[in-house]
């Protein structure tokens, strides 16, 4: 950036945007000092002007129409905050890239979307798209790959994502409490979405950022296709007690790794043993295990979410537009970035715990260990415990490891066993 | 960097040296994608060209004399892998910085000590000088604190920064084994330095990392001051036996901190809880926690030391040099970045851990417990464990909280206990 004075407009005043306002007007002078530039922001945009924030401005910079700060002439730099893969958020970053100017921008659904049309419009106006903010606020992983760890051959990323669900899983663990009273907890603290936290809860928040992982991991475009996805909301109290008895806890993991040079990315539940690392991350944390070559086994850690680290991660965004040159979004020129196909699914191999619950009748053990064996699916530990006050049982099988196809068909049969008289929970038994 | 086509030389060819060499050869094509640049290793110096080497190159690039590298005007960027403080290494820095060339250096001893005066000679001549390769190769560290957390403010840095204290430490509570058999074990498994050690195990390598974190962190000048600084070459069996009977573990912990805007500096072991995340960090591995403002406690940990992770920061700050402009060797100008003065280690207040050897004769228990009384020191453990057959017992000491001066009067007075008949061991108990 060649100007001194540099003027900033911010599209979104939620709570994010409202921190990021007080910590760029708090740090202007210290951004000088390491950049030597003169910072203003000049704009904000928002829904609604009226509603109660805890920040003051001159409310002749404000402006209705968040288009008209992407388009207006004097800004150099934006912060899109607004959310959501696409619509306005998506206009507005489209905007301002073709006004030629610098975006920044914590949108992980605008960026695992949207992020390679986006990032070869800034490639071609020659600015910078900046998005470490979308993925883990409080840790710099984004950055770590395009920079620290940039000329590593990385294989594999495994991660926990989501503090929501972290948060509820570690909470249930220590609570002994229902998955439905810690979620109401976790939206009363401001860890969940009061209206819809359903995008956390089912993994698709979790998938955006290992979509954002793993292109800048493996240096390909963003991958489109269908992917192994499963969220958290089937579990309950009693598998967390099961897993920790077997000495196992249940973490959301999102894991992107190349299997014989294809992209396999998936996120789903997983039972880790508890002297692991990634099994001692708990609450609204979030890290990343990288494994690469010359650097080996690389951590990252840091608060996943909230208007603290959020707002850390983008004024680095910002301070690397103010210190840098013009870069790739993704590290390397779009059209260097080539497509890569995905593994099947099916041929995934892994062991699954498994629980039951069923009507306990004679002849009910047989009939469901019948089905296992049928799809030739090998049973390495067994648990009932029978509810006799109820007369249901709840059956806890950990299987050897097989293909996900197997398991598919056996979920097909189970399906129809007339035993089981609600829906089995399923989770995968993954070693990090 | 406005040339294509970048000429690089290595200096020290070592085993980091050589990895490097083969490391940037197969990288070449990966860098000219993310940088556009074409490299060339044009030169390459050591003291022994003879020295058998697992590399293969043409005999022509090779100097004799490393400052005719740093002179060639030729060359780019120069890579300094000699080692040391003082020497030939500061010279070769210094010759290349005063002609224009960027460099990059592993050497924490060189930067902890004359960082300040290269930091701004390479400010007056417009060059680059790279060091993310002096603290823990495995994690981005530095260029996380340079740019991931860039505005933060940071009040707080504790660290496992030597992976040899740490795979000796954590083997001795494996194995059961002595400190003396382990060390030679890590020497024979290229842990640790085959001759001369010392500069590990006394906290010295550990203290010059520190400093640098320091500096970065904090936005300061390098501090010179005298610190706080115990090795663990005094632990022995019985102090990793009873730490783990007590709930701790033994760590040796780099830590800097702003106590009353001043720096406190120290380097030391420490006895940490178990289920405390640093006290997981085992063998090899090294590991930083941040905490700051806004962006909370961020964590980082990867492989310490080694050819893999150093080429890897190594390769980083190449990537780094090769995309960007001119920047802050310490993220801002030399002088902008202010001494600090030193926090009194004496105002210094914890816990400590004893472990006393004495003879087991009646008397002695109120002989010792006595002197702590005189000095105000409370007790709030106190195990003793006879050893009938010696006719000598150990006592286990942990003491309610402190300042460091009365431990010092402590120590002076246990000195002239005539039952005590070795050296106290004794380790402070720290709160991560």
């Amino acid at each position: 950036m060649k100007l001194n004075n540099i003027n900033i407009g911010i599209i979104g005043l939620g709570h994010i945007g409202s921190r990021l306002y007080k910590e760029i007007l708090s740090k202007k002078r210290d951004i000088k000092l390491k950049t030597g530039k003169d910072i203003n922001i000049i704009a904000l945009s928002a829904k609604n002007f009226n509603k109660k924030r805890n920040i003051n401005f001159n409310k002749n910079i404000f402006y209705k129409n968040p288009l008209d700060v992407a388009k207006n002439s004097k800004i150099d730099v934006i912060f899109e905050l607004i959310g959501y893969a696409n619509g306005i958020s998506k206009r507005v970053v489209e905007t301002a890239l073709k006004n030629k100017k610098h975006v920044i921008t914590a949108n992980k659904a605008l960026i695992a979307k949207n992020g390679d049309y986006l990032s070869l419009l800034a490639e071609k106006n020659n600015v910078n798209l900046e998005f470490e903010a979308s993925v883990g606020g409080g840790m710099p992983i984004l950055r770590t790959l395009k920079d620290g760890l940039s000329t590593n051959k990385i294989h594999k990323v495994v991660g926990i994502l989501n503090g929501t669900c972290n948060y509820i899983l570690s909470e249930m663990e220590i609570s002994k409490n229902s998955f439905k009273n810690v979620l109401k907890r976790a939206q009363s603290l401001g860890y969940a979405e009061p209206r819809n936290p359903k995008f956390d809860l089912n993994g698709y928040d979790t998938l955006a950022k290992v979509r954002i992982l793993s292109a800048l991991a493996f240096n390909k475009k963003i991958s489109k296709n269908n992917c192994l996805m499963n969220g958290i909301e089937d579990i309950e109290l009693d598998d967390i007690k099961m897993a920790d008895k077997l000495e196992y806890r249940i973490k959301l993991l999102g894991i992107t790794e190349i299997v014989k040079d294809r992209l396999f990315e998936r996120v789903h539940p997983c039972l880790i043993k508890k002297e692991n690392y990634i099994a001692n991350i708990n609450g609204v944390m979030n890290a990343v295990i990288l494994d690469g070559v010359p650097v080996g086994q690389s951590v990252v850690q840091g608060e996943g979410a909230g208007p603290g680290p959020t707002s850390s991660a983008l004024m680095s965004d910002l301070i690397s537009i103010l210190r840098g040159n013009i870069k790739y979004p993704f590290g390397m020129p779009f059209n260097k970035r080539k497509k890569i196909s995905s593994f099947d699914k099916n041929q995934y191999i892994n062991s699954l715990y498994l629980r039951f619950v069923v009507k306990d009748k004679p002849g009910v053990l047989s009939s469901i260990t019948k089905i296992f064996a049928k799809n030739k699916i090998s049973i390495r530990n067994l648990i009932q415990n029978p509810d006799r006050k109820n007369n249901i049982a709840s059956i806890i099988i950990i299987t050897h490891q097989n293909l996900e196809k197997n398991y598919n068909n056996l979920f097909k049969n189970l399906s129809k066993n007339k035993f089981i008289i609600k829906k089995p929970i399923f989770i995968r038994i993954e070693n990090v």
